[in-house]
């Protein structure tokens, strides 16, 4: 996939709506893959996410110990892999191949993007106090790539065990909200 | 609206999704209603959540003060009063009046159920540790109503700027995941 740079001051405008993501870490020659549905946005710009990564997870050993990862936005099509993704250990699987995903080089951080989501959002940790109670990490993103061919990507919603909404009609109305 | 107890065990699947929100409050005997995108889950039971709320909403001061809000979910026809209480501050205005919007007593907290919205969630600051640096508070959900007649709900997601995606199709895959 063809990807250009995204603006920072935007890039809230693909997490709040609150999307399945797909976090991306490397560790010690290892990539790894999670499904992850806990996160917002925290600050516009810089833009700032947070998310909880559960210390059960194989991806929260690797962005404790490198401060990194990429925010990967999957749309509707890549939704079994999301799933997959979601129902394996990084532990036991290189979830790349198991899935035919395409890591490809990030220009700031070592995690790899996962070239079939239509956007990536380059991140590092900027805030940990609440990692110990909650698992929740403050994340800035430092560069961003978008696909600009699609022009209507539809995303999806996890509301649970499988379960997911996906993105329906767009509608716009007057509003001085950024 | 006829609501009955929704369990707390479940409302981690209201929000997962990413709908916009509607923030209730009340204070010295006046409430208001502030429309919000920016949380997350934060734990499933009980149920935690996380938001921003920023000190230059009125409803910031409200909830400092009270400890306590409602976070209404509204169903897409309700969008343009989403907007509407999005684009005007509680200082000058009584959002309930000018939106025409039903206020319900809640159970456990003072601040009130917006009545049309189709699931409400009470409840009460339980860590305040990142609000002075990100405005960011962790709320428990500790009573939670839904309207069961509505079998299919769809909900909207803020792409920014009165950009909303509706909720569109469903689709279930097997998965481990909760």
């Amino acid at each position: 996939m063809l990807k250009t740079p995204f603006p920072l001051s935007e890039v809230y405008r693909l997490l709040e709506p609150g999307p399945v993501v797909m976090v991306t870490t490397a560790c010690k020659g290892r990539t790894n893959i999670m499904t992850m549905s806990w996160h917002t946005m925290i600050e516009f710009e810089p833009p700032l996410v947070g998310c909880v990564i559960s210390n059960r997870n194989y991806s929260f050993g690797n962005l404790e110990s490198t401060g990194e990862c990429v925010i990967n936005i999957p749309t509707v099509d890549l939704a079994k892999k999301v799933v997959g993704c979601g129902n394996c250990s990084g532990r036991k699987v290189d979830k790349f191949k198991k899935y035919n995903l395409t890591p490809v080089s990030a220009s700031c951080v070592k995690a790899p993007l996962i070239d079939e989501c239509y956007a990536n959002l380059e991140c590092k940790i900027v805030d940990r106090k609440l990692v110990a109670k909650y698992n929740f990490f403050i994340l800035e993103a430092i560069t961003a790539w978008i696909d600009k061919s699609q022009k209507n990507p539809q995303t999806i919603h996890h509301q649970g065990k499988g379960t997911f909404r996906v993105d329906g009609e767009t509608i716009k109305l007057p509003s001085k909200m950024k």
